[in-house]
C-alpha cells in the first residue's frame, strides 16, 4: 500500500473509526502531507506581502515564481502567463467571462457544449445575460462532441470556444487537440478555452500545440489545499479582469496572493509529476481491474458513457432501481466514499444535467454513482472495494423487496 | 515580550541573519503558530467537498460554521450571513458590483469617498463604466469626511453607500456610526457597506446597532492566512453573486470553499480576540509611546492625518526632503520592516490618492512612510525602532548632502 495512503489512512481509521476506502477524487483529494508541511512552512516564513517593496515581500513572490515554473514545466511551455485564483470555479470565470469582455467588438458569439461544469455554464448564462450570442454543442451517448459539429458552429463573430478536457461526471475525454486545429484553421483570432480541471495532472497537456490560448486547472483536485486554482494564459491573448483593485498579478487578478495556497499547490504538482511519472498507467490499470471486478461481482452494473475511452480516474456506473444517494450513505457506513453525479450540484435534487445530455432516463440516472481514483489510490482498494459495493447492494435490495 | 513574536522573530533572525522589527503589519500580518497548527490540522483531516453527501464532506461544513460563529461574535451579531471569500479584495468587489447589478432598478447612484481601498474604488469605476453614477465624497486634512457633506451626497436614488472604517495608509477612523444613522434617516432603502479590512479584530464593529448591511475583512490582517477573508451581510439585504457555478454558500459565492483558510480565519479570530481582550488599550498605548519617542528622538517628523484621532495601529509620517523608499530599504538593512503608502500600490510610482486628498504635497508625500502594528507588537519594539530610525535618517541625509 502507497505510503502516503497508509499514513492519512491510519488517521481517519482512527477519526471514524473504521477503515476506509476513499473513491471520491474527483470531488476533492486528500492533501499530500509534503504539501501540507510546505504550506506550514510557508505560512511560518513567507509572511509578507508580496506588493511589499521590503525583502519579506520579495521573499513571497520568489514563491510565487517557484509554482509558477512547476505549472508551465507540467504544461511543457514556458514564457506563458500563469494566474492564480481562489480555484477552479474563478480560473473558468476568469477565462470565459474576461475574454468575452475583452473581444465584445470583434463578435459576441461563443460556443461551448451541454456537458461543461456549472462554473462555465452558469458564466456563459450570465454572458447571455449581457446579449452575448452561446451555441452549446450537444454530445453523444457517450459523452463526445462531435467534430462536425464544432466546424459547423463556428462563426465569422466567434471569439471563444470553450470545452472541458475531462468530464467531472461520466470522465469522457474530449479531442481536445483535434478541437484546436479546427478552431484555428477556422479562424485564428477565436480563442480556444479549456477546462483541464479533471485532466491537469492526468492527462497529457500541450496547450501550446494544441492551439489552447486559455487553460483552467484546481489545486485540490490534485491532492493540492482548497482555495487555489490558477489560470493558464497565452501572453498574446488579452483578458479583461473580473476582479478588480491593486493589480496585482500584472493588472489581471487583483487581492494579495494567497501565497500559502500557491506554495502547497506548487509542491503538490511535483509530487503528483513524481507519482504520475513512476507509475504513468496507474489510473487505467485501476480502472481496467475495478472493470474486471465489476463483471465477475456485479454483472447488472450500467455504465454511464462508454467505458473503453473514458479517462482511467472518472467511470460512473447506474444500479437501475438503486438510488444512487441510499447507496452511497449505505457505502459510507462500510468506510466507503464514493460520489453521486458532481459534487458541486450534489445537494439540489434536480437530476444531472450530464447524464441528460447522454440520454439516460431518470430511473437509471438516480441509480447512479461516480468512482473517482488518483495516485493514492491502490489495487488493494479497487479489490476491497466491489465486495463492500456487492454485498451492500444486496443488502440494500433486500430491505427494499420487503 | 511576546511570546509568539519571540518564537517567530527567533526563526526570521536565523533565516535572514539579523534581529528584525517587523512594522508593516498593515501590509500583512505574521501568522500566529497556532493558526498554522489549526491549518495543518485541517488540511489532513477534513478532506471532503463541503458540497458532497457523505460524511467526510459534512465533517467540513462544520468547520464553516464554526469559523461563521468566531465572526458573528466578534460582530455582536446572530444569524446574519458570512460569505467566504478569497480575501478583501473579492469581498468589497461582492458587496459593492453585487448590490448594485441587484438594485440597478431601484436607482443607479451610489456613493463613496475619495480614500478608499483601490479595491473599492476600481469596483466603483467599473460600475461607472456600467452606467452607474458615483459621489466620490472628499475628506478634510485629517483624512475624514464630513457628515453634511454625506447628508447633501445622498438622493432619493442612491442604492449603496461604501465606506472605509480605517483607512490603510492614515489611519483615520470614520465616524461609521454616525454615518449609518444618517443614511437610514435619508432612505432605509440604501444600503450601507462598509470597508473593515483595517478595523476588524483591532477597533470595536456593531453592524446591527451602526445600520450596516455589508462589511468586508481579510484574514492575512489579523495574523491569519492569504486567501481568504469574509464578506458579512444582513440576511434581508439582497446581493448578485459575481462568480458563478455550482452555487456553494447560498448561491452567493460558487466555488469549492477553502476549508483550510476558513479554519485559519477562525483560529486567527479567536486568538487575537483573546489578545485583545487581555489588553484593550494597547495599539494605543504602542502609539502613544511611538509619538513620545518621535517627539524626543525626531522632532522634524511630519504627521500625515490627525495623529490625536487616527486608529492606534497605522501612523503614517513624512520626514520631508527624504524618499520615503530610499528609508524603507535602509531601514531593512537594520531589520526594520516598514511600509510606504499602502502596499497594494507601492509597486506604481504613481503618489498616492490618499496623500492627495488630504492635500499633502509631492515633496511631502514621497518622504512618507506608514508604521502599523499589531497585538503581537511590544513595547521594546517600539523603543528599539526609534534610535534606529534616528540613526538610519542622519545616514540617508549625511549621504544626500554629499
Amino acid at each position: 500500500m502507497n505510503e502516503y495512503w497508509e499514513k492519512l489512512s491510519l488517521k481517519i481509521d482512527k477519526e471514524v473509526g473504521m477503515k476506509q476506502i476513499y473513491l471520491d477524487n474527483a470531488s476533492t483529494t486528500p492533501v499530500f502531507p509534503e504539501v501540507i508541511e510546505s504550506i506550514s512552512k510557508s505560512l511560518e516564513s513567507d509572511y509578507g506581502n508580496p506588493s511589499s517593496l521590503h525583502r519579506l515581500g520579495i521573499e513571497s513572490e520568489k514563491r510565487i515564481n517557484e509554482t509558477i515554473e512547476g505549472i508551465s514545466e507540467t504544461l511543457h511551455t514556458s514564457s506563458e502567463q500563469v494566474i492564480f485564483t481562489s480555484g477552479g470555479t474563478e480560473a473558468n470565470n476568469m477565462a470565459i467571462i474576461g475574454l468575452a469582455l475583452d473581444r465584445h467588438r470583434r463578435g459576441k458569439h461563443l460556443i461551448t457544449s451541454e456537458i461543461e461544469h456549472p462554473s462555465v455554464l452558469r458564466a456563459f448564462e450570465f454572458l447571455e445575460d449581457q446579449s452575448y450570442d452561446v451555441t452549446y454543442l450537444p454530445v453523444n451517448n457517450d459523452g463526445l462532441i462531435s467534430l462536425d459539429s464544432l466546424k459547423e458552429a463556428l462563426r465569422d463573430n466567434t471569439i471563444l470556444v470553450s470545452i472541458m478536457h475531462v468530464n467531472n461526471e461520466i470522465g469522457s475525454v474530449q479531442p481536445i487537440e483535434d478541437m484546436g486545429r479546427i478552431i484555428k484553421n477556422a479562424n485564428r483570432n477565436t480563442a480556444f478555452h479549456v477546462d483541464a480541471v479533471q485532466s491537469f495532472g492526468k492527462l497529457d497537456l500541450y496547450p501550446r500545440e494544441w492551439h489552447i490560448d486559455l487553460l483552467s486547472a484546481s489545486g485540490h483536485k490534485i491532492h493540492g489545499p482548497k482555495g487555489v486554482g490558477f489560470l493558464y494564459k497565452k501572453r498574446a491573448v488579452r483578458i479583461k479582469p473580473i476582479l478588480f483593485g491593486g493589480d496585482q498579478q500584472d493588472g489581471l487578478r487583483s487581492g494579495t496572493e494567497n501565497i500559502g495556497g500557491i506554495v502547497g499547490l506548487g509542491r503538490a504538482i511535483e509530487i503528483n509529476n513524481q507519482m504520475r511519472k513512476k507509475r504513468p498507467d496507474h489510473l487505467y490499470k485501476l480502472k481496467e481491474l475495478l472493470l474486471e471486478q465489476l463483471k465477475g461481482h456485479l454483472p447488472q452494473a450500467v455504465f454511464n458513457g462508454d467505458v473503453a475511452s473514458t479517462a482511467g480516474h472518472i467511470i460512473n456506473i447506474s444500479f437501475p432501481g438503486l438510488q444512487g444517494e441510499v447507496l452511497l450513505h449505505a457505502l459510507e457506513q462500510e468506510g466507503v466514499y464514493v460520489g453521486t453525479g458532481s459534487a458541486c450540484s450534489s445537494r439540489d435534487k434536480k437530476s444531472s444535467h450530464v447524464q441528460k445530455a447522454i440520454g439516460i432516463d431518470d430511473r437509471r440516472a438516480q441509480g447512479s454513482i461516480r468512482i473517482s481514483t488518483s495516485y493514492m489510490t491502490e489495487e488493494t482498494h479497487i479489490k476491497a472495494f466491489v465486495p463492500i459495493l456487492e454485498k451492500t447492494i444486496s443488502r440494500i435490495e433486500r430491505f427494499v423487496r420487503r
